[in-house]
């Protein structure tokens, strides 16, 4: 038995493995492009499923297609739509920029299966064509972009909002159990006024919260949909009803107001959304490393650092140094900021190097646009479970910490001036005493003042 | 009469220039960071200002602040938010993180401005002290990030709004007049089907419109103002009523419904906001580059490019070749939008290295985040005045260059099949003949068929 | 039969699958860290197995190591190295920032195969160490760096210096072909003074050139190693002598110049090297872009575009526009080279968020790295194979384009003064004429003068 | 008196400021771009007044150039690098991408100053035409990248290297009086095993003078000059000896080894070798990020930090928090980073962008190159002066952190055994007793050997 079919296209033949539903195009483009390993995402490959099955009930729905056809496309795209012919999508990222050969990938796939279901022969393009049926009314150039869109948005509602949301729940949890616990501020990273360690995790609870409205501000523009602009935003060759039926089908299919871009012209030859929700995904980063990187120096220690908060232990921390933790979530969850960040920059350059009517540089936009969804979501995940969740506070530490500060001295400002507070703030810090002593000693305060004025649970 | 005074504060004497107002705190700032020659910019001066003024009569109001003070300080601090003191803030950007120095620079230039108004001597400090009356209430690790919130928001209602909204315009101004110009689309940089020169256009007007929507869907974020946190998000040394007062007089005074920031923590030790904003600025920038360079590509010749577009001349485009003129305002704004993105990346990695209760790379933020909206404010401004406002078509050689075309054949795929218009086109392209020669030559199409199906005019 | 096994760190036991070679550590990391997909690149798995086989034999030279252990360790190094254990390295990349875990798990497989081949227990940890023997002399510290710097530049002397070498041959060999083809040059996107198509092309090959320059100057610096600082440069718990013998060993392994790193400090607790050779693959990738770029636009049409340069086709480049052959290679190119960019960025984010005695950003730095690496090795022979070996010129397109051009009035200039040439330009310009016919017209020259001084191939 | 004057070029007359020498082309860009407030930078103006002067020398010595005119030329190109003539030089940067207009500024100032000088009537093009004397030879599409490469290495060798020399030996300095303080060191910002402060301080002296090793590397393909090419790199219009005069020249004037680039279209068309200088700065930045990281951290407190190093009090830190002294050297230097940072980004995108015979991103890549210089020039000399040259060690409180500290018991580990190590560790750490303590109370070792194994001094 052969090992392989012959597939064509308007090159001509090409041998494809027999047991792939892929046919010529994707072969050529296997051939043709062997640089790096990146494979085009799976949500990318599941929103093409989606679209085009949403494509053909549409078309079968204004009596376009054929409903025996269309049933076996809508079943073929379901498989692809679930993740099970996720094998038969070999193509890497650094292909054409517009991806073409992955549109004719799902093309060809779902061609095949639904001929294999309505007992044809793969390769023969009869009863099902891979362009004249299941890319009926679209073309490459529109089905891309909306696919991009598809999948960002379904794994930004599907991972990284629920991410996010677990993870402002965990810090605002660690907010309530840590807000009677007062601490030293630090500003400069030197020694300032006092603050709760609730107040602290509610500031990062509240960056993480606006990230959550960030992302649904963008997300109405990142949802509207290229699909039906065909090759260069005129709607050439496609029905004037198929665009409305087909957002309908994605809206039904999906639950999310998914929208048709009022101007296709702009929705295929620029990636404004994906740049703007990737600037959303970096300003999320921002929070993030701010965030961890607090957490492992306020942990740091466990005895010659800060030492306020304690971190679960996850593992030896040292091939060579017995005994040791390390804040090894907050080293995962800064590298994937870092990751975002520059993901950043690629999504911007690509998108700012589109020319005419079209910008061809999706799949690279898509690749580090779902990266940076996915890694978010996996890294807020992890960092939640298996780092904030567990967060303990060292109170005597932190108690300690405290009361040996200069900056409680503030707290005497409004009674006997700035000046005179400095004064003693200075001379407990040159002779190393304790501020009370200083201010005593300096005769600008009664012991008494003293202990009703400075009392850090009454400055936070 | 000597040309020095002397100025004190906490560590001591200092001289400064006997003809600015400036106090102590300044002149030791000017001394130990001579880096770079970029001062803080005038935007955020002004904004001090502002905040001042404001702050002077929220403790005026609340009884706080003697009146007979308060009026100078609100007089002095109007100069200031005017501009008419702006050679008395000398401080360059690569300063304190927390712009410290720059806050005391607001507090003592106005404390010695009113100090004049009051028949007092500039230094003394008497009777009014620039941190015991102009910094009332008040910290730097507030006042900054409030004045950066002003700051940008005031240039972006003020400047690049309105800029942008002038951009827009000229271009559907240019998609109306150019609406009945058919034309080649371009994908991939190569031939494509039929499009209007004003449906290209109203592809970048759409990009700039919704610019301005990113930009009004984030301005609500930097409008949360951190006054009222003093040093660490506290509110320690404040009145309960002053963070409210002084919001009221903030809306009053510039008109525009900024807010209160829910977390000060988070108003302090972060700038995500402003790493937001920067991100939609990234966006516009990427918009800019792609319109900017797709005018210059479609504008290229005179005679031996595109030649689509023609543009103003400005100015001699060299000194070698007579004759030339360049698309000198596409390549300003294209670097503009090159500076805008780096600018991006410096605001993320100095929005992301915040540690503890406050994020000091405040000056660095500040700095980049308003020339960016200085640059887009006024790139777009010149591009639209010296460039798109004086854009016209050269129709003949648009025309020229579409009856060329071998894309038009997409035109016969429903009539004949995808594969046999294929086979046309290929036919025509190796022949070197028309599409109409080559149709008929294969015997596939009449004369009459192709001339009633292949009607450029009616794909677009 | 049991499908796991227990193994033991000091965290006590953990149940392991029963066919892999990992132990106790792996395990640990493989639960607590479920981000992304992004494995461990096997570049630098395969350079860990150098880099224990090179310990081992260090070792054993140094009477340090048991002969029959240090045999088994080199030859379960050596399978590590040549790829056949690559399956027993499960570890994702957003782990602990020192790589700690995937050290152990090159420790404790290589321990486990060692025992098998002894015909030990796995697990056993007897009578081979993962610790004790196997990280002989050596800290996770030191290891990832060291493996770090093997496997960069390993991957850039096998895979991006031949690359870039087959690239630069490539366009040297279009230089000469295409040396005696005078086109018009182009500036600002205009029409310009002639130049040759070979001279186009010896400015790409000079760019491609200078990038390997620029890997070489930078090499030095990424080849030193870090072993021998074992936890934080000091060298503690390792043999003064070990450092020398081990650095021998993979000098001979590899037969490349590596050299111990002068000071282990700086080479545990930065990545400069690696910032720097990043650096180097931005240049690189600038260059590309560049060249990419030029290739796509000089190859626009066929038939309305520029059309100098004819790209093989090696896809059908539409699946609605039949006949259209699109830059396909030029475009994963650019998007490789936007991936570049945006790598270098995140490890420049990386590279600068190192803390005291370890920069914790390992993985994601060598990720980063090595991807790019990778990407430009392979895009730049698809592009040179599939793409510049094919190109073709259109010698009769480039005549007419030059032809038609303005510009050789550059050539009066000389001869007539620079303000004539440019009335010349100016009115052939205005009237749609010839340059001959307008330099007659104007009375400045005759027609022999112009058939003299105006000759293009004089020009270049 | 006419407070203006008339000047012309192709497109016509136009008035300029009479006391101004510039001419028709400056004015012309002066009023079409009016774009943010950021001026050509003053080292490119005084470049080009070499450039000028070196230019008109070797046309007088190949008997181009009249003596008498040459002279008049050579003076008042000469002012022009001196700085004499700086307000002369109007121009933003936000104009015509290959910076024609500012090098018509330099021909049009030396003009007009040359016939000032031979009593001519300025504006009058005689005895000293712009173009057909100071610019004889040259076009502004050669003489941009040669200013390019001659201001920024010139700034290089006056400004950033001494400077980074200077840092160095401070840090050398401190290495050297450091040496003998034993501390604990820090890896994960945890606890670690002993170091000196010497030697962290050998880590960051090192990470500078490879920053140096760096810039000599590169140093050379910057000082490449495209002279000679004119406008397309073919040197059309110039003579063949005029490119080794012209360098001869600038050695001469410079005492520099500038040579002239080998490849002229590939020197024009793109900025390669400003890429990598600005990617060579930006590892110069990593470096600095981390040591000023480092610093600020290790200096934090001053109770309730780490407190291991001093900063020198230039300033005071708090407007409400008296006493308190802010590491801002550190601040100021990490803003400049992040700047350099980004502006690395901006470089990278426009070295990219070149599109043909030109890459039209000259201003803004010099702009951003030329600051990034500067700013790390004076940011180091600050930083040293101000920061690290005043840094003392607390060495009690260095003393009482190592002594506290758990992983001491690494020196354990060769003579017990890593897990029994980790036993007294983790004994220790659970119970708060010294390791002393733990080690004996499990009967693993005695006093005395703890005490001889457990020395500090002898880990490091």
């Amino acid at each position: 038995m052969s090992r392989t079919r012959l597939e064509t296209d308007s090159l001509g033949e090409i041998s494809v493995p027999a047991d792939r539903y892929w046919g010529a195009q994707t072969q050529r483009s296997l051939e043709k492009f062997r640089i790096g390993a990146e494979k085009m995402p799976l949500p990318l490959i599941h929103a093409l499923g989606l679209l085009k099955q949403a494509a053909a009930e549409a078309n079968r729905d204004l009596g376009l297609l054929d409903k025996k056809i269309a049933t076996a496309i809508i079943a073929a795209a379901g498989e692809v739509r679930k993740g099970a012919l996720d094998d038969h999508f070999p193509l890497v990222v650094w292909q054409t920029g517009s991806g073409t050969q992955t549109n004719m990938n799902a093309n060809e796939v779902i061609a095949n299966a639904a001929i294999k279901r309505l007992g044809g022969v793969m390769g023969s393009k009869t009863p099902v064509h891979p362009q004249d049926h299941v890319n009926l009314g679209q073309s490459s150039n529109d089905c891309i972009p909306t696919a991009m869109s598809l999948a960002a948005t379904l794994e930004i509602e599907a991972q990284l909002l629920p991410a996010l949301r677990h993870l402002a729940e965990a810090l605002i949890e660690k907010e309530k159990a840590f807000s009677h616990v007062v601490k030293l501020g630090r500003t400069h990273t030197q020694d300032a006024t006092p603050i709760t360690v609730g107040q602290e995790f509610s500031g990062y609870a509240r960056q993480v919260e606006l990230g959550i409205e960030r992302i649904r501000d963008a997300l109405p523009r990142l949802m509207e949909l290229a699909q039906g602009g065909t090759a260069v935003g005129t709607g050439l060759n496609t029905s004037p009803r198929f665009v409305e039926r087909f957002t309908e089908r994605i809206r039904d299919l999906t639950g999310l107001p998914f929208t048709s871009a009022k101007n296709k012209f702009e929705a295929i030859a620029a990636h404004d959304a994906e740049v703007e929700m990737s600037g959303v995904l970096n300003v999320i980063a921002t929070s993030l490393m701010k965030i961890a990187n607090d957490i492992r120096f306020l942990a740091s220690g466990p005895r010659s650092g800060l030492g306020e908060l304690v971190l679960p232990a996850n593992e030896p921390g040292s091939s060579i140094m017995p005994g040791k933790v390390n804040p090894t979530q907050c080293e995962a969850l800064t590298q994937v900021a870092a990751q975002v960040m520059g993901n950043h920059v690629t999504i911007t350059i690509a998108g700012s190097n589109g020319h005419f009517e079209l910008n061809a540089f999706k799949p690279v936009i898509l690749y580090n646009l779902l990266q940076s969804i996915r890694l978010l979501s996996d890294g807020c995940r992890s960092f939640t479970d298996h780092c904030v969740a567990g967060i303990t506070v060292n109170e005597a530490r932190i108690q300690d910490l405290m009361e040996r500060s200069l900056m409680l001295v503030t707290a005497l400002a409004p009674h006997i001036g700035y000046d005179k507070a400095a004064e003693i703030a200075k001379k407990a810090h040159q002779e190393g005493t304790t501020l009370k002593q200083a201010a005593v000693g300096l005769g600008l305060v009664t012991v008494e003042e003293f202990e009703t004025w400075v009392r850090p649970e009454n400055m936070v």
